[in-house]
């Protein structure tokens, strides 16, 4: 079986520790990465997700749960949830997580997987007497022991979007079962902008989206360690991802934190039979993905988070420009805070709707999750434009940290950049240089593209919302009211909610 | 004491008796009414408050709860919200509500005032050791016997707006105390748009904002049945009211329901002591109106309710016209559904988000609340301008129901305003009557005016959330990652949240 | 030959002499009207009508010019543009009369008709050798020397969409010709809100949309008088059109001014062969209908004229409430102003970019044209929701005109609805009443639902921009840039501007 | 007097020949540069302002005038506009140049700045019977003569935005006048964020507000050489400016084009007397900020040029993703261009109403030109946001080109990342790294920020359109609809139409 090594992370300390001396097949920019512990452009990403296991040790009520598989304190990350407020308080984390990295810290697409396997898995028994829940859940206790971190590896490249996998010129552009033995699956493919899978320990691998019954080879769900064998990484270059291999601290923005995306390529990679969950069940494919981005497309509350850090330094760099009073500042910080607390609050909502499946877990309201994301795909630009317009165009302009550290040059920088009498000027560039990283450079990839693309662009959440806007039930409403005689058959259903409104009107 | 004499009302005809009788000094363009049960102007605001009593009917999950005074099931209208879960039934029943009637139905005020109330009486007792909370719970519990309809009365006339109550010319631009006797007090002045009172059986009469030392007379809360002495009301008009005094049911686009506005005018109209809950406190006149617009601003989830009739009627349109298959037809459907739920979620959160008051009752989330409200100042505007944009032009040209009934005109309008085979000519311009009823008619008023200033002007939720925003908590996370070392006066408080965070970052 | 029996019109009081003694088989809620100069809800659409002869006994060289078919000065209206000057003289003239009305004045749709049959008749004689074209100039002349008013009559009802003309059940759905005669033609069907036909003296009936080679008989080109045989109207009803009614001015918001739309049913109505301008070419539909949509969705220009009303009137009352002076208050005109500077600038950038036709006739720049009129489907909806923002709630709850006349209730009116000591209480009731005729009432379906479907609907505006947005000329830009080498088919027409680039970039 | 060295520039190369051999004193992060011409960070920006005489060479009349002070053909970013037409050709030129560079070409600095110190000199001799518009002319007359690149500097670093020059602690905080000889003044101070300053032969010095009695000293107009002594320049940070540091032409994005800001510092730099064209005359600091603001705000138009780039990018990617036929993406596409067109609408059409000045130079409307530039503050954010949509995750996640042409991996990238059959893996890539290039690369820096900042923040255009709104003007068109008796003192101001639309109204 595979190699359960792990002992069990209790530290962000730990956590570094267990990151340490893997052997990944990994490129960046053309050269291979032997340490990525070590490396200034991957160590950012590292960190971020390091935040994740401090903030357990800081803050366990919001960060951890006892697991119930083991009795033992984990991390939230890898927790099923058991009710709502599970639900919710994975979004109060990952706004807090938002808050202290100003960036995607990359832990939410294990998180949200598991919530969805974990119903998904008890369904295909249900329909099919196999056993991939027991699987899952002895898996998920292997987890729980180790308190590692579970990558999700879904976005498959697609190639042609107009063809079914089976239809591809290369059957590779989906992942796939290429072969099989006694004891596995071997799979080949890849996975497109994967986050954060060089600082996981497994990922997931799943199916992309709803499959047919020719794409049976592409109905696999399993785990496999991130340094298994027959996988390579390339990673994928940020706007500004270089500033880390410059000297200094204040020109990189962010020096701490930043995201991760690679591409991950599998190249006949093995998964053992104790960790397949899904095997040909291709009609089940196009659930967990429904289940997947549901919860997903509400962890996006994440962004509330960054937001929060983004109306900070705007405001901070209004403070140190002496325009704090202006009405038309404030009024900007108003707009942006309403805008920032709507993604929290249809989050938020989504999950306090949250219901019980078949299996116990709980899942959130899709149609508010929907919402939620939605938003995630404009605001966060508009909230972004409006630091911007606060900073003033110096975040565009302004001279480099070594002009700063120049001997003669930087006396002329000091002089002419100063702003507000009690200010240092060096104070005032970093925080110029932070909205920079958060708008246009390296933190700017997770704060905006992400946010428009991660767990479907916006087209995918109107096709969901038109999937579960119920047009049927609202018309009747008009009907009724319009005073215009319901048809016999229509008229009979009258009092069909639908399940949107079923749940709504649900007493609490 | 007061005429306290109806009977517990236990159904939508119980209510409709209670209404009938009384004598009600009231103007109605310039003529007085004597009989508001049978003034097919006021008729559909008194069948909309009437859908209250029918959901408590047919619904009582829903819209009743079990009063913790007598015992008995009552409308959840006049419940004391015991926990956030009863902040969030109020708001899933208003959106039925909304469903049902494409209107306002005008109960939320008083529901809102007695939570508000709750606390803040209790609150002024503990300040000066005053009774005020114990005889609220009584006045409470005799509404509880009778199962009645509570107006609130906030919105003064204000006259010049830079001036204080007690600065203005005319004493009564704001409704003080004229004068007191052993059994109570007078008060004289007007409240403006009052949302349901004709149809109410009392009145809470509340200061509309912060007073200062020198507006005591001012500062004055109280009960008051609808009928008493010295009250005139003067009903207010609305696009298209005089629709309802046509003949037939079509023009008037939603003949059952309709909201109701009016001017209430006391002239040294009496409160009696056991009525009276503040009488002079003035310092407490901010966190009244601070709580009740909390509650308030989150009720506006009704209007995702008359938006679902919104999208409906827009949906049942464009499928009269056969083009509900065109994909910037449902894309827009997709759009007004996206905003709709906006709505519903932003208040829902902030209703799951309530915590407790020194009193017990529950209290939700201002920032979310003004979120939540501040969207609806802008969305149902939106929602109804697509709507138009899918009923076409015809919705603001059809000829008239009269013309439709005419022996000769009336076959050329079916002739040539056919659309799809299959739907009579008389459907589809009953449904362009709804669409214009409700984005420019009568429960335009509601679903558009009432949406812009009910529980406060834009700028209103703007000012409140520009308190509570946390700009500093924000800068600190801001100044963290800039790598800005913090002033040695602000590291010390750097784990401070402030109250809005403190409350998200709370266990849920 | 027809009845050409109008004397030159030189004044308003000429035009409103002219409409005296018409019979028009016309029906308004169901009753025949023998006199429209004399009904109360017609008179003001009159009215509006009258202002452009107004305007050109005022400001002749804006409304007016010498007819260089007859050497005699006439309306703006009726002339055929020379330059591209013409063109925007017709955006200031519309902007101007907007001012001064408040509301559509209806006289563009003629304006605009007579403009694209000029180039469209002198083609159609050029493909085929008919001579429509002297024809129409005759016919222009004629109209020249009566200086009257041609309404333009297009959209037809259309019934089933997803049918062609001929494929209608009923094939009156469509305007056809139902029967010929040497002398001319029979039409039936009608037309749909026909906007400004009671008050004009001749109707240019034309085809709604691109035809094909069975359609030939809907292939109909024409003018008749407003009075002839066999024209039945029925007058749309618009929100609160029977203010108009009611006693007092105050109420109906703007006493003076209002649009008006109707149904045009033609029942065999006859066109003589001189009046007849296009009989079955139908490939020249589509190229009338976008050489009319191009002229008439830039001229909705004249909605910054009515925009500036709002402006005003939104102003006015803030002053009246004593809240100008705040910060959010100043900042809304300024949006409502940007937005409707937007209107007019895309407008008048479309004529200023105007050129000639083949015939001589400049023609305005079709893509900026759909640029204006598409922001006009959206921004005069901000600009009124901003404008009942300033206006605070009374817009929509305010007592009735027969109220404040009332000899008891009318001093409480003046009482409590006093705002700033300087305004009597009845401005600020008269202020508030044109905001509410603007946005909700009679003149929001000229300023809101007409500006949204009016020359097309907002999609009809994407369809026309699509056409013309040469993504190839732009693709090959960005792959330039790229450094993508071009293949050779496209490096040979990597200097082609296409149509609309090629205008934008020939020498002024 | 000066060093006027420069023979006449006739092409793109003699521009590039005449910027080498100068002594520039340049800092670009922390080294000093000497020789611009061949530094990879500085050449996109030479090669912007290269295509400005490319344009010259290829589209004379688009590009050139003949001067009226030379007879000769020059740049037409030196000619003083004589009609509006010259106006227009200016915006149509830059829309060009934005299409072909896809980034700022850095000219229309100096150009608005000509025009605006045309008409301003004049003024200031008509006022102080000074002599400063002969000087000019000889100025101008020498650059006509030389066909060279004039850049503007106007924004002074400030300090504290409280208080005037004069009163900053720092007086050098803007720029001064420390020292008069009879040769001339020498200035010390610094302009912020000059666009195209190390690529120009000679600077425009100007005050950028509005000054006081007490700020004499910084009341100074002048010209001055590049390379004058006393100036040091320091290189602004771009997002991702590194990358053109990096082998390959791939992942800089548009490899060719670049913007360049720099900051510039006197340190006693010369003016020579015939140079001055304003000192002292602190009263008219106002009247130059106002008129080089109305033709610079209109100047922006050229980013409607760099839109098209945009769009014609994103219309690529999606054809490469195979999904260009996707009605969602088309009505993207629809949309980037209907707010594409809206700033290129808005801005001529600010030329085009153009009017003389009393020296005879037309200046553009400022109401236009500040509603132009007020939209170029959001729309280009939101073309961006949607390029990115369109684009797909791959923009921001992407392999770096090392990876593409490493022998192992480039294989693996070429295999997955392929979209469309025909379309090559690498062309792919450069159309992703140009939109990465255009949204949050360098030439974001062009398109975003420098769109939201430069010629004014978003505010400053909002308190510009205050200042021309005009609303007495408006009030009485409302008051005279809603029949309020105009008071007798505005009754007799009835018919004035104030500045902005008398230029409305006035025949074209």
């Amino acid at each position: 079986m595979t190699n359960l090594t792990i002992a069990k992370i209790n530290s962000a300390q730990d956590y570094l520790d267990s990151l340490r001396g893997r052997k990944l097949k990994l490129y960046l920019m053309g050269e291979p990465v032997d340490d990525i512990t070590t490396h200034p452009i991957i160590l950012p990403s590292i960190n971020a997700m390091a935040a994740t296991y401090r903030l357990a040790e800081e803050a366990p009520e919001l960060a951890t749960v006892v697991s119930p598989l083991t009795g033992e304190r984990i991390s939230r990350f890898l927790h099923v949830c058991q009710s709502a407020d599970d639900l919710v308080m994975q979004n109060k984390m990952q706004r807090r997580l938002g808050q202290l990295t100003g960036t995607c810290f990359q832990r939410c697409v294990g998180m949200d997987a598991i919530n969805a396997l974990y119903s998904v898995s008890y369904e295909i028994d249900e329909a099919y007497q196999t056993s991939y829940h027991q699987r899952f859940l002895a898996f998920l206790k292997e987890m729980h022991l180790q308190n590692c971190v579970i990558g999700g590896a879904m976005t498959d490249v697609k190639g042609d979007r107009s063809l079914a996998p089976h239809e591809q010129a290369d059957p590779d552009l989906f992942v796939r079962i290429t072969r099989r033995t006694a004891e596995g699956v071997y799979i080949s493919g890849a996975k497109a902008h994967q986050t954060g899978c060089l600082n996981a320990h497994y990922m997931l691998v799943m199916p992309t989206m709803r499959l047919g019954e020719h794409d049976r080879d592409y109905a696999i769900i399993g785990a496999i360690p991130v340094d298994a064998e027959g996988i390579t990484y390339i990673y994928g270059r940020q706007s500004c991802d270089t500033r880390s291999l410059e000297p200094g601290s204040i020109d990189v923005g962010n020096a701490q934190y930043g995201g991760q995306e690679a591409m991950v390529i599998f190249d006949n990679a093995f998964i053992p039979n104790e960790w397949i969950f899904m095997d040909g069940e291709y009609d089940f494919a196009a659930l967990l993905v429904d289940r997947f981005t549901a919860y997903h497309r509400r962890s996006y509350v994440c962004k509330s988070g960054v937001g929060d850090v983004v109306i900070g330094a705007a405001a901070a760099v209004a403070e140190m420009n002496g325009v704090e009073k202006a009405s038309h500042i404030k009024d900007k910080l108003v707009e942006m805070t309403h805008l920032n607390e709507t993604v929290y609050a249809t989050g938020i909502a989504a999950s306090y709707q949250g219901y019980a499946t078949k299996s116990g877990c709980f899942l959130c309201d899709s149609m508010l999750a929907n919402t939620c994301k939605h938003h995630v795909t404009k605001m966060p630009y508009e909230i972004s434009r409006l630091a911007q317009d606060l900073a003033g165009g110096m975040v565009a302009t302004m001279p480099s940290e070594q002009d700063l550290n120049h001997p003669e040059i930087g006396q002329l920088i000091r002089k002419y950049l100063k702003g507000k009498a009690s200010v240092p000027t060096e104070d005032r560039m970093r925080m110029l240089r932070l909205i920079e990283n958060l708008t246009l450079g390296r933190n700017a990839v997770g704060y905006l593209t992400e946010s428009l693309h991660g767990a479907g662009s916006p087209q995918a959440q109107r096709v969901q919302i038109a999937r579960l806007m119920q047009l049927e039930y609202k018309k009747r409403l008009a009907t009724v009211l319009a005073g215009i005689e319901l048809p016999a058959d229509k008229a009979a259903v009258v009092e069909e909610l639908g399940s949107y409104f079923e749940r709504v009107f649900k007493p609490a």
